[in-house]
């Protein structure tokens, strides 16, 4: 394997350039205050613990990248406000969102626990992310796995290589 | 959900407290490399693209935190060098970084596609991250889903909250 990588180039890596885009700390917090169900500016504002200018740029940001709808709302006697909805390609996070939490359950949590769970609505069980193939096959471990080159793998080129 | 979800501090979440620790670019760049097969500080050097000084201070952290285990190995003729195993703890990210990868090849990576695919060993079907809950059920989608204060759930206190 060591070898083979060393032909490829790692410029277009899809986990570097969602984390660009989700990874920075304010980003990521908002999103999170999403999948638990808040839109609005002041509610994000409590939950993150964000300044205020700072969280109007990352929501601008998440809204220009396509993961928040900024929908317009307004309330008895108020100006029009806007929320912020979850579009498909946000809520797609959802499975990374539970991925991280649940390794920080794990490993940096400590005996008092994570500070949030995820349920199966119809019956109530603990819900957890895993590895399955195309195939069927469930609950995969790494080492039943292996990664290689996709479609969009490009090989360094020899000037690089020297 | 949105009331309750202001009587909770977010203090202690797990997902910033992971992102805290692997979400600086360096780190999450030389812990995909060790995914993929590399353990050598010349290899990391190459397919990560990072700086001599910081690369080591990234590798330095992540083997102080448990994710990597510092190996020492000696080639002939040589001195003595090191190579970096990724531990169980590091191990486990694995989904994760398999969920940002899906993620960013989606929805980020265009026409080209991702630069790299995770197989399934034994069948070569495209491994996926998804949901199950603990009672067996597969694949489940983001509205079969609720979110609820963990074990670990801190309320905010009165003071705070006037």
């Amino acid at each position: 394997m060591n070898n083979k990588r060393l032909n490829y180039t790692a410029e277009n890596c899809s986990i570097a350039a969602t984390l660009e885009l989700v990874g920075e700390k304010w980003s990521l917090l908002v999103l999170r205050e999403a999948f638990f169900g808040l839109r609005r500016y002041e509610e994000f504002l409590q939950l993150t613990g964000c300044a205020r200018n700072i969280l109007s740029k990352r929501l601008t940001k998440l809204v220009e990248h396509g993961l928040l709808d900024r929908v317009a709302y307004r309330e008895d006697g108020q100006r029009e406000r806007y929320e912020y909805h979850l579009t498909e390609k946000g809520l797609e996070l959802f499975p990374a969102m539970v991925a991280l939490m649940q390794w920080g359950d794990r490993w940096l949590a400590g005996e008092s626990g994570g500070a949030a769970v995820v349920y199966h609505k119809n019956c109530g069980g603990f819900v957890q992310v895993s590895l399955s193939c195309a195939t069927g096959h469930a609950k995969l471990n790494i080492e039943d796995t292996q990664v290689a080159p996709g479609k969009g793998a490009k090989l360094v080129s020899k000037s690089a290589q020297n």
